[in-house]
């Protein structure tokens, strides 16, 4: 039982007593990810890894996730443009955040670790982090939070394994292998391997334009192709990222 | 397939052309529901309704659901005080559903139905509605949006079938026989019957304290006693509310 | 002298001393209400019922009403497309309740009663009141602060005695034989029975559309026939009012 | 007939046919003027200066007044930590100011003056103005909007007959002879000149001191002395306020 | 040594230590200033102001400009229309008063001096202040702020001086004798004299007009001739500035 | 002439006629940088690289730089508390970003370049400008904005200048060869070379912890090393990134 929101009150009032819980928060995005795959891996694989981490530690609790994420922006997710890709305003995110992290603070957790799956997200969680430990600190509340993005846990050996043919870098990792292959694990119905479009993986010049230059991007909508994905290499994926993930939380928060 | 984020950006692309397909959005909040029952239903009960309208309709799409609610409120929902009650400020929700149709309508959408699972949220998203068809109309695009509570649907006929002993009034169905039986129906591993605590309907004065006055509320968290409820019951529920909504976006969308 | 703002600051010092005066504040809108009638009958009626009740209390003084409330809705007010019809955004409501509320706090008070003359306004309010409570906490100040709206204070006798002919529901009591009544009694001036347009009580489908559809409401701007509004009735209403708010405010805060 | 929020709907729909009318909005606050008078000159003074011009003008009307204003500055309004000095944020104010504008404009209405009764408002009435010129720009509307603080339509020559003795400057008129006077003509009931504490004008250094030096301010909370008020000079003041603020109307606004 | 952003931090925080230095922020705009001068006076003055006085502090630090101000207005700046007036919402002024008046209290400084060389900053400085300040109590911080405009420092005595022929009023003193004598000792060549373009002070009615009518200002930009304008003024005018406000600090600071 | 802010109005105007003026502005940070060195290179950089590729196009300026950028983290700038790092909150600059990119296009600018020297800022620029962009659209102006981060520009062949012995990557380059050589060439003053300490670059886990925890930073507030950092390999920096960053705008905007 890891699923907070599928707890009793009084089940969840008694597993986070004492503040020890660990309450883990997956934050995604509803965004494109090819046409061969469904809009919400940004939310499913950081809910699954959540679960698996929250299943190897003494009291972990996945919270409700964050379902929608920032822009999309076209050298990371392909833009902002594409019909599907759902985003909302950067204010928006930072006090959906804040506001989430003070109220199960105030249930009196203070152990928290977010997981993202959105790479546009980061700093406007930074920003929602850093709000909510300062009303928490106004109202006498001291909480710890965690964050991280789940594939910096992917360890060199790892990428060796899924990309046996040479790693063409996180940058262009939007609907390519990566996520291709975890959700072919996790969700394999959502995933159509048919209707992958094979190409190079993108280049950009070292600057952003605004409004985007659609013509940066691949029809597809993908960065690098996801043709060598496979629900294996999901797998392997899935299990470093777990044992990593769960690895820094014994670490730090005794948990 | 009537789940948006499961489909591919191209067959969404496909489905949404012509501005012709409905987009039903579930809209909830984490919430408690007494000893008995996850604290999820606020969730689930709009998006299966949504998922229940959408295979009616010609072309229906259930968006991915908002899930954090507006402040639990004493005398609708037990108030924002019991551990796993998880709420958002009142203007953090008026921003996301903002954010969120404007984000659909520049897919193209036009047809929206913004179905709630939450008493507390109703105002807020009317909120989120005016402002969200202010900035379409200052981008120079026309939408229209329904809003409803599920529990509008619920005709006097199934009431008396659901309540043979007499109906205590909507206000006090919090965590009661409405809710629990379509839990019960809809996801009876979320509900244990064992759990339900047995009193009498809440009565209240008629104002509202704040800070709230926990003394007011039932140990339980909830406002009246679910031991009467049945799946059956849920699955009488849920059937008129998708009826009836159903007829009501036909109506008024020709979809 | 029941009329803060029209005390000098002296006699106004002396009497909050000790926290123990209580604030009453009207909250209002400037909105149509039907031909027959001005447009500020939902300031106008919470101010008088506020004047009534301050009159009953050991301490009671009614703060200047904030006017301007949230936009018209179709059900409750006719919508917001009436000239006349002058309503705010949700977010400056919830703004300006939290701020005068601190300003009064800061000032020593610690009993403030919250007089709603307006449907739409009641979440705003509450939000208002929340962050109020939250900003007066982080400074070291507990306050306590009762919402209520008028209309949850007339009796079922009241109700015989002013719908003799049986009560068509609160629903529709937006410039009906209520709200007109109320204003015959107490501001005779500002109504022209002559001008009452009669007809029968509004109905309306159980979901909201946005843009409202205008067509939904009667050309008058009213819900239901104000009629057979009296000032005989308007007074009895407003007994009641004065009298069940006054005990409540005595019970709640030995007032 | 010049109240707006007195007319019913239909009247004011006549009214404003056109856009000709000219919406005269006072703005002004709650806040402490001496021991010796109410609290709410700055609002009870514009509202009747906004009343004299309107019956002035072919088409003017006064709109409900924004009556909560900015923090009081210490040396222009004493500071703010008088009891009964009940001031908002900059930002709320702002707010309302937009809000207010842009829904007189939605009615039809283009001509606007505000008239402001409280130093302190005056920078955020002019964001507000700005703000809303720009919201309503974006929906395709163009208004213009005068703004005035009513003192600065007092002529030498007036000064000279009000202060016979010699005129100690604006930057001190904080509960002294101008607005007593105008009390003592408009609302003689609100001022008790028994009360009046006589002193010299306040001097203050060039800088400010936040928080706020209370030692700075006279005991009183005026910064000049109101003893030499008389209703005579509040007429004179009034009729030359009203009589300079309809010549710019005219002038300006053709009205 | 006081240009607090070239110190290296470690000499920053020894110089710092026990919160007894005094921060003086300079807070400026960026705005036309005639055809005869460059468009940074508002900073650039104000930042040699307090650069001068820190000099003359035991220990005064001048902490990074502010440099873009609020919307310049017709009567006292030119107007927010002419190319090089860059202007920023007074929300977002607010904002960036009160974030780094925080931040700078943060590191342990306790005494701050706001020296504004743009007009129309005034208010929203004030407002960024209080709100700072409120921030900073409920995070257990005591900070006083003093505010000045170091205009406010000009002594008779320098007025006669600089304006033999009499002084037209500090309202028209935009790109004036007194801004372009200052410049030209400070920056020279910053200044075409051979640029002025010579006019008569402007002169304006009692109210202002939004949208602003540009045919009140002189095409110039300037509101009243810097024909007179002088280095040797400009030293007059900065060393009585800096002896004026030095005076102000070390009386109320002991710095 | 590329400084913005040193022309007269009128230049200005001329300069920037037909929009296809490139205005280029530099966004930084006050920061500490390491005992070496001054807390002002984040904006300095920048401001140099702006003023070395404005010189090399056809019309190039350089707009007044904004200088208060968003917290500093761990692990890209040593984090937020160190004394001098002096930061505002990411809504702040956001709406920073948007209004100062809105005024300079309401003077009918085009051609935007943002000029990013502080990594934690890049997000909420990119929000600043998708809101700026959003607002001008709805004004009917379209125009361009491309961002870049000036390191983005550093070759793999001046980097194994720069660092004969390895590069040790760009995240822990905070205070390091790369800023510190670049400030010896631009602002030799600034840097004092005997105080640099020498370290081993930070080494940091996968994930970031809030509050930040100290001991993860070295002491100096350092990444990296800047002993081996000189003004020549300065000068090859400068040069490379203002090369390259000169083709990047004359390729995008013809300029």
């Amino acid at each position: 039982m890891v699923i907070l929101a599928e707890l009793d009150w009084k089940t969840y009032e008694a597993r986070i007593a004492g503040g020890e819980a660990v309450i883990l928060l997956p934050i995604g995005a509803i965004e494109q990810h090819g046409p061969h795959m469904s809009m919400n891996p940004d939310v499913l694989i950081p809910q699954a890894i959540s679960e698996g981490v929250a299943e190897q530690l003494k009291n972990g609790l996945v919270a409700h996730p964050i379902s929608y994420g920032y822009k999309s922006q076209v050298k990371s997710g392909g833009g902002n443009f594409f019909p599907g890709t759902t985003c909302i305003n950067g204010k928006t995110l930072i006090d959906m955040i804040h506001d989430v992290v003070v109220a199960y603070a105030r249930h009196g957790n203070r152990k928290f670790v977010l997981v993202n799956g959105h790479y546009e997200n980061s700093m406007f969680i930074v920003e929602g982090i850093d709000l909510a430990l300062e009303s928490l600190r106004r109202d006498g509340i001291d909480a710890n939070v965690m964050l991280l993005s789940y594939w910096d846990y992917v360890t060199p050996d790892t990428i060796k394994e899924v990309f046996p043919d040479g790693f063409t870098g996180w940058d262009v990792e939007h609907g390519g292998v990566l996520e291709t292959s975890l959700m072919l694990h996790l969700h394999p119905k959502l995933v159509n391997m048919d209707k992958v479009i094979d190409h190079d993986p993108a280049t950009f010049p070292p600057y952003d334009m605004y409004p985007s230059d659609k013509s940066w991007v691949i029809e597809s909508g993908t960065l690098s192709s996801a043709r060598k994905a496979t629900p294996e290499s999901g797998k392997l994926l899935l299990d470093v990222c777990v044992a990593g993930i769960t690895e820094s939380i014994k670490e730090r928060f005794e948990a």
